[in-house]
């Protein structure tokens, strides 16, 4: 199989010259002649890592001042507590949760440990193959937060809207689409993003977090699940690991020498899913996409095929290919198509021609 | 500065080998054809990732059948809070804690917060310069538990002898001194450890659990600081550090192959520790070693040097010879050699000739 071909559903694919740079890093980092690996957290040289990463951040996704952002481990099921527990616990308030997923299902699991928690949309009784349109949404403006997913991995549904009311502070998870586009942060008061499928490998999380909502978190908190630690700890409370955020390092500076800004990326990723969807759209008999059309994420395309023997032998053809991570996810079986940042436009249209040759021959 | 030269106490070396096959891992794995980097955690290749390592700790430290391997995130500090969750929030009982440095000394700060934690023995009064000796712990036999820390990395000092009483559940921190030498795990009920030291790089944290105290954990609990959900998940609840974990099982291949397993390991770390001590002694007024010498750790040698100025020109001439990490944890200052696995007896000897050359020069 060849990383270019590689359209995993997380971790994803990483950009040729990042992994260039961190193969080189592993052995000898160019500006100290040490393996990566062996670098200390409390390094000069660390501290500058984290420190370019945070500005091209804020510079590739217009985070504003007034945000602390921060490096962390656990993923989004960690923050899944740390939210919650800072947020809705002793509040007095009702945290309201989106379940537009498999993925934003989990969520309010953690939550109900730490207090009221309503669930103001579920997606369930419809498989997930649509989002809320705004007039569904029946809010409170005294939530302690509204709570959502902005793109669901599994199921292949991506907000195109962003849902909320003025006043009630929005809280995102979108580990699976951000820096796909770009993004108006002033509108969230805390954003989460694991980094393996547009930002980096597996093992760190960003946390964007407005300080003025960190002012109001409850107290006192387990260190690693206080939001304040990481921030007066400037994300180097403990260890953090290293070589997934000098590799996180690596990717912002993708974004921004080769591809060009989140302009130039959506730009991109509006092509790519154009290119695999219209592949799909031509025989949908014989291609069922999952999400209905207006819902449709631009990252995960998950679909079936007429049947399990026909989904067997796509595997097994596509692996010959060279083309890996085509696995639907195990909640829902089929087949998935995942287009995150470093799956090349060339890689689409790679994929739609064997779709559509696949189609030819065994539809 | 080079690689076999590295010091550092943490993250530390790896060994040359295991470098160099995760340098070509992050382009290619030999099994795959694609980056370790974009490998999906749900792979057939990962799970076998994760059985073999567990199948190699299990042979290495001798883990007995009736105990889980875990592979988390969070290190010890996250550790720090899921102990007591588990096993003393609700229980009625009190945990025990020795100070004996400055990680240990954090680890009741978090057990507080769950239920009544008493410590039996503080070192910081005599600036953790030694070690309880059996006759001062004055234990209960009705705690909850007893935590202690067998290697203190700031000060060098590391526990000869285990403590305990027979029937508490004995929990270890064994971050900076795993698999330096033979262990009997038979002792604890739980083992926890970062890798960052002796086992791979930051990112991922061992976890190594009896499986009837699991019977005891509290409940409900935040899913990610449940043992009981990453003994369920087989360490796959949510997205694991990948790379880390393969590292990992480089790292206990290399232990297994090229150093012949623990009992090899513990006569190469006994060697390198007198070649080190070795030099600092033959001028104890120059190199002003901070433990007490029965309390001396193999894994992390503590010291000072006359005054500020001579430390300063000591780490100076020292990167000029290619040494790397040899300054002191930043709560004490002076300076520390760390001296985990992967660092060689070449190595050792190499600084051990330079220490005492220096000492010439400047002493």
């Amino acid at each position: 199989m060849r990383n270019e071909l590689n359209f995993s559903g997380g971790p994803g694919a990483l950009p040729e010259s990042v992994l260039r740079h961190a193969q080189q890093a592993v052995v000898a980092l160019p500006e100290t002649g040490l393996s990566v690996l062996g670098m200390s957290h409390r390094s000069s040289w660390f501290r500058e890592v984290l420190d370019e990463t945070e500005r091209n951040l804020r510079a590739l996704l217009g985070i504003p001042d007034g945000y602390h952002v921060l490096f962390t481990q656990g993923g989004s099921s960690l923050q899944f507590s740390a939210l919650p527990m800072s947020f809705l616990r002793g509040c007095g308030r009702t945290a309201e949760y989106i379940v537009s997923g498999y993925w934003s299902a989990k969520a309010p699991q953690e939550a109900r440990l730490e207090g009221d928690t309503r669930i103001v949309w579920d997606g369930a009784p419809q498989q997930y193959r649509r989002l809320p349109d705004a007039g569904e949404l029946h809010l409170s403006p005294d939530a302690a937060y509204l709570h959502y997913v902005s793109n669901e991995t599994v199921e292949g549904v991506e907000f195109s809207e962003t849902p909320g009311l003025p006043d009630v502070p929005l809280v995102c998870d979108m580990s699976s689409n951000i820096a796909s586009a770009p993004l108006d942060v002033s509108r969230y008061h805390l954003i989460y993003a694991h980094a393996q499928k547009n930002l980096g490998p597996a093992g760190v999380t960003l946390v964007i977090l407005r300080d003025d909502f960190l002012q109001r978190a409850a107290s006192p908190l387990p260190a690693m699940l206080d939001y304040r630690t990481h921030v007066q700890a400037r994300s180097v409370y403990n260890t953090p690991p290293v070589f997934a955020i000098y590799v996180l390092m690596l990717v912002t500076r993708w974004l921004r020498d080769e591809i060009g800004g989140l302009a130039a990326m959506a730009a991109l990723n509006r092509a790519k899913a154009q290119l695999i969807y219209g592949a799909l759209d031509a025989h949908p008999d014989f291609f069922r996409v999952h999400a209905l059309r207006p819902y449709r994420s631009a990252m995960n395309v998950a679909f079936q095929l007429p049947d399990a023997a026909t989904e067997a032998q796509f595997l097994h053809t596509a692996a010959e290919a060279g083309f890996a991570g085509l696995e639907g996810h195990r909640s829902i079986g089929g087949l998935r198509i995942s287009l995150y940042n470093a799956v090349t436009l060339q890689a689409a249209a790679t994929l739609a021609a064997w779709l559509t040759e696949f189609q030819r021959r065994h539809g």
